[in-house]
């Protein structure tokens, strides 16, 4: 059986005008991986509502999970739980189980649960929440869209919390050989190889490093028989290429 | 006037598989964003026909300009070339121009011209050629479409090229004052200047290092006296928390 399909909405305004750089694109794609859920698409939009809200409606329709990140502290530019809910059509106000959980994190730090903390209980309709073991201020699943926070190690906890009620497929296998050639000099025994196995996911990628370079083939695939034939095929093809 | 936009498409399965970190998207939304174009949305998605097809078509007729890197070697998973002409309903193959320039540089380094490097001269339907002057082989602009390597520096190099043949914008000018404070703290005030200031970008983005934590206030448009101007305001209503 074919495993879970998955895509990835990265909201914000701050990674598209450069001002940082994605990190939770990598974390996200091998730990899905290792669930054996394939992530076919990664999108990063502004904070604009109508565009978020377009891209939930596509991607939900398009693969069985989306995983959404940013957007969603106390602050104005925080409207991400808004456009979700606008996406599904459903109604969005602070919830009591949000608020309680809130409510308890001010409490133990002694803080007070303003408006703007208040709006982290902003959860829409029946959605599931998303624990969220470093700041409390929880996430939410509403159908099969999975809503989290952007800042690093926030989201790392939700995933790993959301991971766990989410049914995996198989784990992809992956094999690599690194040959001292150019992509240009084995396409065409390459090309057979693929065809061969074309069940299999089979690339080639380039590296280059202060000292060598050379191509890395990588074949990927569910069924481990299969990944293990494909690899001694290419390794007996491309024997006199092999780097140590 | 408003800047043009743009969209960047990155394509390949060795990203969403988590096996490699994304390199191109950083440098590219800086270099817009010094150019007056405003990157609004990016896209990643696997090396399958119909997701780069649909992909190219929904944002070249979204955006101004796009961007694609990835996919453009020799080996057979390169398919972006013939997709982008899919997209367009061009015709594609082996083009004289693109040719000679592989001829030149494989003559000019002793090498056979062989079927995975004559692949790279396939070339749609009446596209300009983009400039590689790291390893000849070209990219090509169709319409609003921009195809670009994935190889960090000959993506840095094609983008250099054919940023000299797009008019610009405005450049953003942005300012930034650390706050010694959470979010949760400043979500009142900060939204009060948002709105006095709505034609400029306001955001908040919590940092932590080793030593302290904070959240920066960034601002931004193309206006520069409205930047400074809403600058000032900001720096009056948070002076208690201002960092050194």
């Amino acid at each position: 059986m074919a495993n879970p399909t998955a895509a990835v909405l990265v909201i914000g305004d701050e990674i598209l005008s450069g001002r940082t750089r994605d990190a939770n694109l990598n974390h996200l794609a091998v730990q899905l991986g290792e669930h054996g859920i394939d992530l076919e698409e990664a999108r990063f939009v502004r904070d604009v509502h109508e565009q978020i809200v377009g891209a939930v409606n596509e991607l939900r329709k398009s693969w069985d999970h989306v995983f959404t990140t940013g957007g969603i502290g106390p602050t104005h530019d925080d409207i991400t739980a808004d456009a979700v809910a606008a996406a599904f059509g459903a109604e969005i106000g602070v919830r009591e189980d949000a608020r309680s959980i809130l409510e308890e994190h001010c409490r133990n730090l002694g803080l007070e649960l303003n408006d703007g903390r208040l709006r982290m209980a902003r959860i829409p309709g029946d959605a599931l929440l998303i624990a969220n073991s470093v700041s409390a201020a929880p996430g939410f699943s509403l159908g099969n869209v999975h809503v989290m926070a952007g800042v690093p190690k926030i989201f790392r906890a939700m995933l790993a919390d959301k991971l766990r009620s989410i049914p995996g497929g198989s784990p992809q296998i992956s094999r690599s050989l690194d040959l001292n050639t150019v992509e240009s000099e084995l396409a065409e025994p390459l090309a057979t190889i693929a065809d061969e196995y074309a069940d299999l996911q089979i690339g080639s990628y380039p590296f280059r490093t202060e000292f060598r370079r050379g191509v890395s083939i990588v074949i990927k695939g569910t069924d481990k028989e299969r990944v293990l034939s494909a690899e001694a095929e290419a390794r007996l093809a491309f024997s006199e290429l092999l780097a140590d």
